[in-house]
């Protein structure tokens, strides 16, 4: 019975997380916590739900934390909590983008695992500076670029990996969004500001998942960009719009395009890999289907758990055949991964290396290289630069 | 801070909730449990989790439950759970299908609030019974016929009764799956034994689920039904499929096809609503797109975040537009709901009526009635019966 | 080169047709004409356009016809046509329904080969009568159920008679319009004349093309009916809506459904076929896919010139992969394969056998006898009647 | 009556029309020939099939040409045909790309209106030459970029027009074809010839579309381009893709990318234009339906016939809703256009300005303006160039 709950099985308990930032009105913090929650392999126990100790204690009862781990403030909670002895294991952190860096070295200072929203930082030192801390920690760090965990998503990163492709030819990813069709900064103040949300918001924003599923399923580094990066909408200085000829290590050829400006659109997010075997499509607005358009042979629509779906698409899924899972799903799979990983740890164990595919420090740093290089290059009117 | 958690904003707690039920093996029990889990609405206490004890008890610590609240049976849950100063609230009921009717009666004895898998029972005698009781009880009864969970079922039932179809003419609901298109009993060996799953395996299975949908969104209740049962697949005696012709109160014609026998399909529930004033289509296997074709107007592409979206909808999604939810957050959307009614009976309030939509005692009595019907009907060479 | 056009490889000319109405205000008149020009295989010389000899003749002007070739009536046009050395070789009838039998009858007489609109005649007596008719002549007859047309409905014929999909089990159709969703009698006045268009609108209209479609792709005939015919738009009379359930001959058993009281709803015929190993699906409104689901192998997407498309497919598609071709293609291939059949009885050849697989009066025949017990089985209260 | 024909309405009979190449093997040539047939606008009396006199003569008798008029080469049958009393009225060429400006101007030379295939030449100083040509010689011409044709497309640049995307900020379009994927030159020898393809073969073969295609749609000119250009396939030398960053006139920004490269994939020609007010996004392998994503409203799916269709789509049509027309029927689009193009000339009249949309030789121009400035920024390491 132990696959009724790995975490359990392995260490008798839950892991015991506490959460930084998310509180109310934040859209990302409920994702999160319903993500830790959805497999049971958590218990939410502390945190810290607000820059301002009043509200962030009031948000924690309002969540029904015990009152003596609703914390005003980081730094108390990781001293609190380390000297419990039913104290935390792992911190998730979703405050706003500046809040990253400094609550993820912190937690690694006191010896916890870390679940980071992306973008894991805001300037590539920092990025650099975390990745090796991570590594120097040995503790697991599992960054939310939560499109990697899509069972289709899985999939197609399998196939490509086992060589139903063949070899990588051209890459194309679109990530097209209309929330930021309107005039001026938009919804969330702190976005628009690149001391706090970066030096580019549309690709901190989603120009950073963009990448990372990029990679995660074709398996390829991004070596050289041609970018241009800008603004279309009238009264506005950050960037909505990210454009970038891509030449991948190895010599595949891509195109990369991003925008928060397309009035009327969701959240376009779509991809297509081509190998010397066939061609592979997914978009995340129907994210249970994977189009496989094989090289001679007929197109096949791939379904989580439908005939030919490989073992790491399987692992990813909860419900039948044709019973669809969500954004919530694909976003839990990358927490119950990492308390697989982190309950293996503990209990001095290898995790399943099928849990092992969860987005870590070295993707986010190589996210921040990429955005890094796209600014370079736009900035150099579009010379090709090295990522 | 009070929508971070209602229940707790009301009662200072989460529900506490036994599961009766889904231990290993079981494919709908993990959905409950995690769709009990989503919205942190309750904590799972207690559970039989087997008919056989010491199953039960295994899978209870399995689940990390505490010892002394894993029981053996449900006799024994019921009263242990009764004496706790912490005893549960509510019980979720999740047997094979012949358990239902037992376990909510004596749930309802002990003066419980109920979640109920579907069908309610396996016979319309039954199904009378436990309605009446419910009515009597004044406790909240939640029959988990999930799809009416899904933002666009509830957008598409919200649209009907707005008036926005008009007068209705016209229903079309299809429930095809492939789960039995090879021969033999099956792989679920208590669905086939009409002692255990009732009387007609397809009808049980997938006929409720659809009849339910269509007088979820439709509004309107089924008249007359002409109607065949039967199986077409060699080496079977249960039915696996059955057509109807309706009659629905109220004038409107439709069709009714649903079957398990179809090689190859996965899931594929769809619905159409015609109006005087337009047409609306729903599938399963897409639950976010709503296509609503009004008359003499651009066919819409409704979602749930999207621009017309109803409170009813809404209230069901939990992600920014764009961002899928799928089937476990429709079925988490039932127990959110019923969650709300049973902590507002406890504080002694009145819940939001926008909770009160999920399917109860009297849905499932329609439903036994249509089964019955159809069943009537078939033996009597499809000859027009009242439901 | 004898590809570049078959029948002039064969005659040295093209056929030479006459058209029987179709004139001013006709939707399926220019059809016809664009489905005889399409490929090159037909001059238009000769036509009646109208039931008014004098818009006849002005019509035929119009079209380009000699002026001594627009007739005024049928009559004459079949006398003076056989006389003439240039005369025609076939008449394509597309008058209002009931003018088809006498038409047809009398183009037999004279000895010329009829392509004829469906529904082929108004009464079963008449089309047995014709049916009879066409044998003992010896001509081509070709009724234009365009949908068997399509390349992929050919595609799936070819695959279920090849037993891709096993013994078939299940059959479903629907076509579903919103033409006459608004009250009153609609735009063509003789369509709800019983004496003209039929005794039942919605069958003649829609029925016969969703019962051919059936009978077409999977190689079975409908057994027995059990049907409900009505109306559900006020102000009218005549059919709106059908539904049937379907015992077909060999064992299957089938859903169908067809009306054109849907709000919104342009064209959507669509039909799934499930046997032993797999199930397709097909909908007219984007008919160049074709879904195959396999039982235990990845559901593929089949397009008209990739890979697996079987002969019968291929010859009826004129472009490249990915380049859709439509309704007035898949008209043209009834009319094309009519042309190598009529071209090659005239020249003492046998026509290549894919070429036959062109709706006839046969399937006229059988069209009638299903709308004869549809309507018998809903007089007698939905009562399983032979077919 | 006219509306029958109105090439015949205004000149008494249809224009008479040669062919120039097209002939055995090609596969655009049976296309011009059913578009030019399609609508009846043109009887096709003259042609030069191949470039060998003694296959082009055998192909004219093969396709029913008079002898007389199975010419052996187009020097012959410009100077036939200028002679004869019924002789051409246009030419409609269709030869390998270094064939389309010889004939072209050779064929204005005699007076005659031209339909051409494109890339209209294969060099930038060809085109200015042959746009200039045009002009003085006051003779029709018009380029079948056919996508134009498709009445979605047609619909797009209508909305685009009247403001319902208000001002057009990001324009996208992606041309993928996997046609060339398999190692080698490909199976038209000519194609990867530069002298005789081309400069560039995928911008020439599908470049060129996608670039009208965007212009059509969006009303502006591309100013700037940054751009890279390779193959990625092994064993070949001409271009098999094509990434641009585009600057629209204006201030719009965009993205550009082709390819014919991706295994699998058929012919995915895909375009989507975001304006101040909405969204709009057409994908040609399902050309019957035009998303609009409007900003504040819900999405909405249009169709030809369809409610919101406005009259330069509803000229494109010739079914009723709900019945698809396809890729021919886009290419007679053109044709018929440019036929009351010409027979309004003759006529001395003006044509419907609606009539006026086809691609002409400016178009032709800017194309290869295109190209030229795409080739230039890849030969600078992809420096912003002015197109």
């Amino acid at each position: 019975m132990n696959d009724l709950n790995p975490v359990i099985a392995l260490l008798g308990r839950r892991l015991r997380l506490a959460v930084i930032g998310g509180g109310p009105g934040s859209f990302i913090g409920p994702i999160h916590r319903m993500a830790a929650r959805l497999d049971d392999r958590y218990d939410i126990v502390a945190g810290v739900l607000s820059s301002d100790p009043q509200r962030s204690v009031a948000a924690g009862l309002a969540m029904g934390l015990a009152p003596d781990r609703c914390h005003p403030d980081l730094a108390t909670l990781l001293a609190a909590e380390s000297q419990r002895p039913d104290g935390i294991d792992a911190v998730a952190i979703m405050t706003p983008n500046d809040g990253h860096f400094p609550a993820a070295m912190a937690a690694l200072d006191h010896g916890f695992d870390v679940i980071c929203d992306k973008p894991m930082t805001n300037t590539l030192a920092e990025a650099q500076t975390l990745w090796e801390k991570v590594q120097a920690s040995g503790r697991v760090f599992c960054l939310t670029h939560n499109y990697s965990g899509y069972p289709m998503v899985r999939q197609a990163r399998a196939m490509v990996a086992d060589g139903q492709l063949g070899d990588i030819r051209l890459v194309q990813v679109e990530y097209v969004q209309g929330g930021r069709a309107k005039p001026g900064p938009g919804r969330v103040a702190w976005k628009a500001d690149p001391a706090r949300g970066g030096p580019s918001l549309v690709m901190g924003d989603i120009g950073t998942h963009a990448h990372q599923l990029l990679r995660f399923i074709s398996g390829l580094e991004v070596g050289e960009v041609a970018a241009e990066l800008g603004c279309v909408v009238p009264e506005r200085e950050a960037h909505d719009f990210a454009g970038v000829l891509l030449r991948m290590a190895g010599g595949a050829r891509g195109s990369f395009w991003v925008t928060q400006a397309a009035a009327g659109v969701e959240n376009g997010l779509r991809i297509r890999v081509s190998g010397s075997r066939g061609t592979i499509e997914w978009q995340q607005e129907h994210p249970q289907v994977l189009d496989f358009k094989p090289l001679d042979a007929p197109a096949q629509r791939l379904t989580p758990r439908g005939p030919g779906a490989l073992p790491l698409a399987l692992r990813g899924t909860r419900v039948a055949a044709g019973h669809p899972e969500g954004f919530p799903e694909a976003f839990a799979n990358l927490y119950s991964d990492a308390a697989e990983a982190i309950a293996a740890r503990r209990a001095g164990q290898s995790p399943d290396p099928l849990a092992l595919h969860f987005p870590n420090a070295h993707d986010g740093w190589m996210g921040m290289r990429f955005v890094d290089a796209v600014i370079r290059s736009a900035q150099a009117g579009g010379a090709w630069t090295p990522a």
